[in-house]
């Protein structure tokens, strides 16, 4: 440890000013942290028993039955809570299983509502550009099926697409995830839905695509899951217009938090909801056909294997999945909607956080 | 909007009263949120002045030559900065195209020391689990192929093997990325050998596992694959004890922050090292042996397709990149070792977070 000889005492002192400074920071560091977390925790606890306050007068309330304008305050008040700068503090939501297996124990709540209304916005573009690339993406692979591959899909192209939709579901399902962290009250069964899929183009990718020569007879399920995918594409463009529209519109009455994605089928547009519930419906049931169809395809003693059941019984699950849901939406609907008939106008507002709950 | 009659005068004000808690949490909120954004941007700059004030007096120290002591102080000044609270205020690394693929523009810096120590913490206990499971599921797949399945590997398990290979380096994938934005100094090539790694688990997915009756032959390149596998798995082992060790003696040393995560070779504890080296340029040689077999196989003709030469290249390029960072690690530590028996023993704590960039 030799110290060099000819260091002029203004560099000597530019160095110690340094590690002082660097001493300065790190204390003001610590200590900005530990008092943020400090009054970040006290306002928690704030937060949280003013939410189950309001929660218990709520529920009192309600089983003495007439008090629709008390009510309608506290949801109100919930309201403030939930949609501002307060939603912060409020407790979060456990990240779950599936983020805990790919992310681990890292936190990816967003404290300020600018980030959150980013990853929002992001979530509803990736969902439009994901649209146009399920409508896109198989017709072009049915198309050339018929103009240059002669009748019969070869592998790769197909293999390629596989491995897109894998990618594609594992983003949404980690996207979803995160959006319910950050507060929105995305319904658990689309994230389930796109579990499942997950699962299903994982086992697609394991189906021999060329295994036969009688390959238009091979290819009919792979044939008839691109056909699926195309309407996919169409009902998911037609979803992504009226979700929006509709998550707008409720800003505008006050009745959603602008977290909220409700992806697929719920109450609300009324023009749209006319065309989009048959398109939902017929969709569902060719699912479940498509489905019905390879199990019938396994059970006729084809070479197959266990690829085909398993996808099969996966789509007839989504597909009840589906159904159940849309119809479960369409219900609290109608219900809402006497509601209003019966003159409580106003009532509509405070039934709006529980439509999407049920 | 009729109010009902009835309502208790109590239940009214303690209606209000709650909406003007919430008013005021709401502002208190804001107000918290605004002033903590404020004073943590105002430390922001000060730490990034400092940080670049620090580096730029040490290249100046550096090119004048002779002024090891000056040096050790601003990198115990800089130890500071990037190990303590202030670590937090560093500016952050980019979140990388990886994450923003799969997770959108969400922020997954964590800013407390402890979460980002249990995250650390967590990815040591998954790398462990992972070197089990790496040793004994191709064990299991081989040992049951002589004793069961008569020598011919069926499918299902080996496919569920690789798609556990997918799921686990994707997560590992995303866990490094994760490591990396909160300030680990990991060698970018050990998360591009896990986008290769990936990239063949994806690719052995759509690769037939029993095409003909000559099962024995055609399997070949799958038996070789889970063979390496097995020596990666003792492999990852011994890295994983040897890395622990070294990381906590540098901790001990004040030469890494914890952060830090070298998975793979790098320099260090001596005696393990003499064990480490040998069995993972071995490790090395057969992962480019069982490449070169797989091109020769899909070269000689066989029908097993573009998978074969794929997995076959990314394999070559992967020993590639794993030779070339051992070997420069090994470089870099013979260069520190050498400036220690020239007698400038404090040298090597300057030189220690150098060693890593490089």
């Amino acid at each position: 440890m030799t110290n060099s000889p000819g260091e002029s005492p203004s560099v000597d002192g530019e160095v110690s000013r340094l590690v002082e400074e660097a001493k300065e920071l790190q204390e003001t560091a610590s200590s900005l942290i530990s008092r943020t977390s400090l009054e970040e925790d006290a306002l928690r606890q704030r937060v949280a028993s003013l939410d189950s306050r309001i929660k218990s007068l709520r529920s009192s309330l309600r089983s003495s039955g007439n008090s629709d304008k008390l009510e309608e305050e506290l949801v109100r008040a919930r309201y403030i809570l939930s949609e501002g700068d307060a939603a912060t503090f409020l407790p979060s939501k456990s990240h779950g299983r599936f983020l805990r297996m790919f992310l681990g124990p890292i936190n990816v709540r967003a404290n300020r509502k600018d980030v959150k209304l980013k990853v929002k916005e992001e979530y509803n573009n990736v969902r439009d550009r994901t649209a146009l690339l399920f409508l896109c993406l198989p017709s072009l692979l049915l198309m050339l099926r018929s103009w240059i591959w002669g009748g019969c899909l070869p592998a790769l192209p197909v293999q390629l697409y596989q491995a897109w939709l894998l990618y594609l579901y594992t983003g949404l399902a980690l996207r979803e995830n995160i959006l319910r962290v950050n507060g929105s009250d995305i319904r658990p069964w689309w994230i389930k839905h796109h579990y499942c899929a997950m699962a299903m183009a994982l086992i697609s990718l394991t189906w021999g695509i060329e295994r036969g020569h009688d390959c238009a007879q091979k290819q009919r399920g792979v044939q008839l899951f691109l056909k699926w995918a195309i309407m996919q594409g169409v009902a998911m463009m037609l979803q992504n217009r009226y979700q929006r529209q509709r998550l707008y519109t409720r800003i505008a009455l006050g009745k959603a938090r602008r977290m909220d994605v409700v992806w697929g089928e719920t109450a609300g547009v009324e023009g749209q909801l006319l065309l989009l519930c048959p398109i939902l419906f017929v969709l569902q049931g060719f699912e479940a056909y498509v489905g019905l169809l390879l199990l019938k395809t396994a059970l006729a003693g084809s070479s197959l294997g266990w690829q085909v059941i398993t996808c099969g019984i996966l789509l007839i699950i989504m597909a009840a999945g589906n159904f159940v849901n849309t119809v479960q939406t369409l219900v609290t609907k109608s219900r809402v909607k006497a509601k209003i008939r019966k003159g409580k106008s106003r009532q509509e507002l405070n039934q709006g956080s529980d439509d999407k709950s049920l």
